[in-house]
């Protein structure tokens, strides 16, 4: 994390680990949708792995426009999250709380990106980097989007269907 | 994450998740608060680790009403981005950029814990614990509120001299 001394360095900063959480979500969620039961999560879900590579190749360009190189910076919080999906797929027997399960933790992913974008998004307006500020905002808003079907499908039927497995 | 069968033990398994999230940033915050450099920055965090300690206190009691144990389960997000804020204030040296990326970082954890939250309150609510649904609408509500300050504050002052300390 060093030779952050700008607010631009610290746009970069956070356009980098945005880039390395997108494409490690993309590269594993593909994985996950596999084992995942329900038709409609496993749409979901690589859909949202499909608009993770989306993502990290929008970052790619505006890194390039940024003229800022591609550095690794490993994003710790999409590794753990990952790591949880894989261990529920492992450890939870019934698939209607597995499914329920799984859908927490893409809805931590998405807030999370949430947060980020409309951070850099914010940096990028006050740097007046405006075209870069549109399209961050616009990656921003198909994460809103993206979550706001997965809480429809939670709340709808994924989370009622776990319900009824219930053994207090 | 073994035992975990119905909706009730996914619950608690995020419940234990969510102490172990607000009592590490209830601890860390305030040793973070005292090396920021704006007042009313200080203030915020300070208070964010006075409603972590809250919060974790609240969690104690519902786990309590639900009868469940108390096990530890480490939460790598929130540990993660308190390693993170702690790598900022070790690493940047512009007093106005860091405090700009340290508002990142808990907003990063104030979206994670709106997700979490609002999971774990539609579970209550299915699971008809009206009053531990209600409570954690709350807690979920309260995160919203500090989340809002501090995208205020962000905005409408620390981005802003972060940016003048612009050298591209």
């Amino acid at each position: 994390m060093k030779n952050i001394t700008t607010l631009k360095d610290l746009m970069t900063l956070h356009l980098l680990s945005l880039y390395d959480a997108e494409w490690r979500w993309f590269q594993s969620l593909k994985e996950i949708a596999q084992g995942v039961a329900s038709n409609e999560l496993r749409k979901i879900f690589e859909a949202d792995a499909k608009k993770a590579k989306a993502h990290a190749h929008t970052l790619e360009d505006i890194l390039e426009q940024m003229e800022k190189n591609k550095l690794p910076k490993k994003n710790a919080v999409a590794h753990d999250l990952i790591k949880e999906m894989h261990d529920l797929q492992k450890d939870l027997e019934d698939t209607e709380v597995l499914n329920a399960g799984l859908i927490v933790t893409q809805q931590c992913m998405n807030h999370y990106r949430i947060a980020k974008y409309g951070t850099v998004a914010s940096y990028a307006r006050l740097l007046q980097m405006e075209h870069i500020a549109n399209t961050l905002h616009e990656l921003m808003e198909e994460e809103k989007a993206a979550d706001e079907e997965l809480s429809l499908l939670a709340e709808e039927r994924i989370n009622l269907k776990a319900k009824t497995n219930l053994v207090i």
